[in-house]
């Protein structure tokens, strides 16, 4: 019988950083770990990125299947030519990049997972972190079966389960780039280069600082733009309440820790301008002062969500070729 | 061998009338069909109906199972106590109604579906309509994996299918009630009591009738409130669009028919202004000025959506005790 839970190689391409792992799970369950900057010279790049996982595959023993969580857009359809491909990136370098191919490549007759880095976060979270139940709230520690993560850091994205499976569609979700309300007085014009206020143009990190003249971590306790971020959140909060009825909204990435307002202060204020914008209308336990500490929370898995997610995506992709062989056999 | 698709009993229950059918499907299989109006005596209502199916059951055979689609908000909860209710509506004489108990005591051992209505409209485009595959969007003839139904009428509301299956969640979408940008220099308050400006406040007939100050049947075509309400309908469309990723938003109810404009006029300007507010941002065929006739499309059921999603979920109920009682023995 093998193990259910195999160790897979794991990368969370994200913009930035590429973060590499080998294992089976988080904590003491991720045996190896390394980041590389993303750069502008992808094929460079992804070399160092597979000579480390064949490094690692010599110590730890071969590796069952490869997980990729990448920044995107990405080409999700199996039945395309591009997919695997990051498609119409405005990232140096990047445009048209193949980022399953090499590992396809490099990890032959191995299943090489792919999705978007905030879908794979959601898929850790649900597996490992915030989005398993809790007393009240889901079958206690199991992963809910509608839920949705979102990061806010240099920009904005959503990953959503909705009866317990990743939601996919046309494209993948771009929830950053929802239409916003203003809010009275509110004279910023945003800082989204595509779509100016919506919640990536209103709420990001380069927002905050466009608005505040300073950077997010940076920003002082009793800043005026805390409580409005705080407000415009609470409002794309309640557009994905309304829209895909949630058991749960994970708020992650860089902006949720408030910079010296910290997180604890930052999630109160978003919490209370939540129900403030929902007004009542949703009727459930979680929607009330004391449940929305269970409704809006901070992801469980931290810096390691996305390569958690990227080890996720392996374990989904080798358990559903086990399963491929064993219909045919 | 039993028929993949029995003759059920459907109802459709709307907050203005009831429409209460026996059949298999739209059109020729529909056998009967009759209409009640909602009024604001449930137990009334409900005996009238049950009356008229026992009479139509002695004349088409005995009924398979029956399906529920409801306004809400509704409880969908199958561990709740007030499974099968309609909770906290303010229709007069309706707050927590039980709307199926009655159907499972007068047809016993009877699968029962419930929904919403317009979870169970998406159902019944799906299966019979508008969200079924055409060259070059879907597999031809089958139900698309991902779309949204989403009706304006004397409210607004939406129901998603996503990889397959309608969204519920830990309540039911309330689409209708999504925050809204503000249109430069709209000083219309919205008609929304509980949110003003959202979605349904803004856009729903009694808005446009309170903005325009005729309903929207009686309005001139060249009156500004069409070209209004087609940009706010399109901000709507890109939110469902980013957050859901449909491959097709099926727009129906009253105000889709653009009173004298006309329904193809109104849909056109429609369709025009959401590309507009993509901006370009998700790279697919579909969103595209040729592409969006196929991504943003009436109802193909017409008044019959509801009724016949009644029966999709009629049949959904008796497939799914069918496989139940296969699994047991």
């Amino acid at each position: 019988m093998q193990s259910e839970r195999p160790i897979v190689g794991a990368i969370e391409a994200g913009g930035t950083k590429f973060v590499v792992a080998v294992g089976s799970g988080p904590d003491e369950e991720l045996l190896a770990r390394a980041q590389f900057p993303t750069g502008d010279d992808p094929q460079k790049l992804l070399s160092e990125v597979i000579a480390w996982l064949l490094e690692a595959e010599r110590k730890h023993g071969k590796l069952a299947a490869v997980g990729v969580a990448s920044f995107g857009p990405v080409d999700l359809d199996r039945s395309s030519p591009t997919y695997g491909f990051i498609t119409t990136t405005p990232k140096r370098g990047w445009k048209n990049t193949d980022i399953v191919g090499p590992f396809r490549a490099a990890f032959p007759k191995r299943p090489i997972g792919f999705d978007t880095d905030v879908n794979g976060a959601a898929l850790g979270e649900g597996r490992w972190g915030a989005a398993r139940g809790i007393e009240g709230c889901g079958v206690e520690g199991v992963g809910l079966e509608d839920f949705v993560y979102v990061t806010v850091g240099t920009g904005i994205g959503g990953g959503g389960v909705v009866r317990g499976k990743l939601m996919h569609g046309l494209v993948h979700p771009e929830m950053g780039h929802i239409p916003m309300p203003v809010l009275e007085d509110d004279r910023f014009r945003g800082a989204c280069a595509i779509h100016g206020r919506c919640w990536e143009g209103l709420c990001a990190g380069p927002a905050i600082e466009a608005r505040a003249g300073k950077p997010a971590a940076e920003l002082a306790a009793d800043d005026p733009t805390w409580d409005l971020t705080a407000r415009y959140m609470a409002h794309a909060f309640a557009t994905l309440t309304y829209v895909l009825s949630p058991r749960r909204i994970i708020f992650g990435g860089s902006v949720r820790k408030g910079g010296k307002l910290g997180e604890a202060a930052f999630f109160a204020k978003t919490r209370t301008h939540l129900l403030d914008a929902l007004a009542g209308y949703i009727d459930s336990p979680l929607l009330t002062p004391t449940g929305v500490e269970h409704y809006l929370v901070p992801p469980l898995l931290g810096d390691d969500a996305g390569v958690c997610g990227a080890i996720a995506l392996a374990h989904d992709a080798w358990r559903d070729e086990l399963r491929a062989k064993s219909n045919n056999d």
